[in-house]
């Protein structure tokens, strides 16, 4: 089983860090993620700088991050404006962000749901004219913090929306972190039913712990690309000590158990992982990686 | 889908803490996971006061409690001697611990693994005699630290003895958490072909990840008991950060997504976790803990 592996730690992750990034610890983040042999990286977005300053510098981390062969560097991007930035950047492609939820896209984007779509039909159409594929997020599809449940219809009607605007792949998101496996396998049934399954991923946060159970049901299910950040790094910004997207480490872990060859190296993830921790000022949430990184407390002696 | 918990917090999760919690924090702990309608709680441990400090005050916390109708409380017991002072406390049941790795069964207790189930098969006949259950854990059952893979036929084989010797259910164990549910499925493939369902259990710790995964699939295969522990208690005492045994919060909230009525209040397990926290001078791990405890802060207005 192949199984693409889609880092979004340097985007959804430091983007929900309290903390701001210094622009050189990105870089060497992202290249450490490279080097590690993850093949897509989600480096930054170029979004408002004054609504996400976590991102504000997105431009110079495409410019500063050594680029390797193999992997491919994306760019979120909510407009046209956004884009012409990403493609100045040279991002290798784009991704853009729709919501399950009118409430979550009113309040997250300023706009309905049909108003974000108008937008992403002309940004996904202007990024293929200058040779950009796009991927499309949709968030809240497992639930929404304003409204609640999501009807499952929707969410199919969505992404069967995404892809005839253009977008190659729809990330079915559970933005808030409250699918559970049952839930899952409801929602990419109804969606499986109209859509192949490689024009999709999933996007999970482990904020109640569900998310490696939930890509294995997304897993048996036929999907192969699934989004991670490494460390588990992001969390909410409300919920102080809630994790954030699921850890690369973790969802390594059960990939190599399944027999699948990412072509990832879990040890470079996780020195890339341990790399962040002291910039951020925190120890990161991946199982995998505090497991990993006891290990190597224990096979490295105290110093005297 | 009816599921039974098999809260192990106030011993598999206090025994491996760093921090000996007093008798009083011990017994509020034990009744508050009570009172949360959890039917099954493994109070303490009869074992050597010398090597395992924590559980010195076992027949203590027994005394202390209040009986709620409808919870069973066992003890831990590794010989005669352990059971007739699980007896005395007036455990309902109690609970032996075999090894399916020798190199782990010396270590950890001092004997062979055939040296334990002769121990054992008396200690069940005279538990039995004094008309006590027991439950068999087998531990290492998914990996050893010293052994590393343990051959599934191994634990076929133990688990079916631990039943003959009069277990009345056996604990299929992954004492350090390195399971991963590809591997479950093979393991319970295997024991299942031999062993009904309603005769075993799963313990699995989460230390990279995979538990609540690891219960899903053993839930797929008919497994109807599954232990936890309340907030993800425990750890490895040779690994600071990492994370004990699955938590009672997530296993709920996997369960509820289930539609599985298991009768345990998620709250109040919640409140009882919350309320040793700071007995502990940590947070503990669980996900959904977290989650809900992030939640009543926002609830909560700062005070002024």
């Amino acid at each position: 089983m192949s199984v693409v592996i889609y880092e979004v730690g340097p985007r959804d992750g430091l983007q929900n860090e309290p903390t701001l990034v210094p622009l050189e610890a990105k870089i060497a983040f992202v290249d450490a993620l490279s080097n590690a042999g993850l093949s897509i990286i989600e480096v930054g977005a170029f979004v408002s700088p004054a609504r996400v300053p976590a991102m504000a510098d997105s431009a110079e981390v495409f410019a500063g991050i050594t680029r390797r062969q193999g992997t491919r560097y994306a760019a979120l991007v909510p407009n046209l404006v956004g884009l012409e930035r990403a493609v100045n950047a040279k991002a290798d492609f784009v991704a853009v962000f729709a919501a399950a939820s009118e409430m979550f896209s009113q309040r997250n984007i300023n706009h309905t749901i049909a108003e974000s779509l108008d937008i992403y039909t002309s940004v996904v159409a202007t990024a293929g004219t200058a040779g950009l594929q796009s991927r499309a997020y949709l968030s809240t599809a497992f639930g929404c913090p304003f409204e609640g449940r999501v009807p499952i219809p929707r969410v199919v009607q969505l992404t069967q929306r995404l892809l005839d605007l253009g977008a190659y792949e729809v990330a079915i998101s559970d933005t808030i972190g409250v699918a559970h496996p049952e839930q899952v396998r409801r929602v990419l049934d109804a969606v499986l039913a109209t859509v192949p399954a490689d024009r999709l991923a999933v996007h999970f946060h482990d904020t109640r712990g569900m998310g490696v159970a939930n890509v294995a049901v997304a897993l048996q299910m036929g999907i192969r690309t699934i989004d991670s950040s490494a460390g588990g790094l992001g969390g909410c910004p409300y919920a102080p000590g809630a994790t954030g997207n699921i850890a690369t480490e973790d969802l390594l872990y059960l990939l190599s158990g399944l027999g699948s060859d990412t072509g990832v190296d879990a040890a470079r993830v996780a020195d890339a992982s341990l790399a962040i921790e002291p910039v951020l000022g925190h120890s990161l949430p991946s199982r995998a990686l505090q497991a990993e990184a006891a290990a190597r407390r224990r096979a490295q002696p105290a110093q005297a």
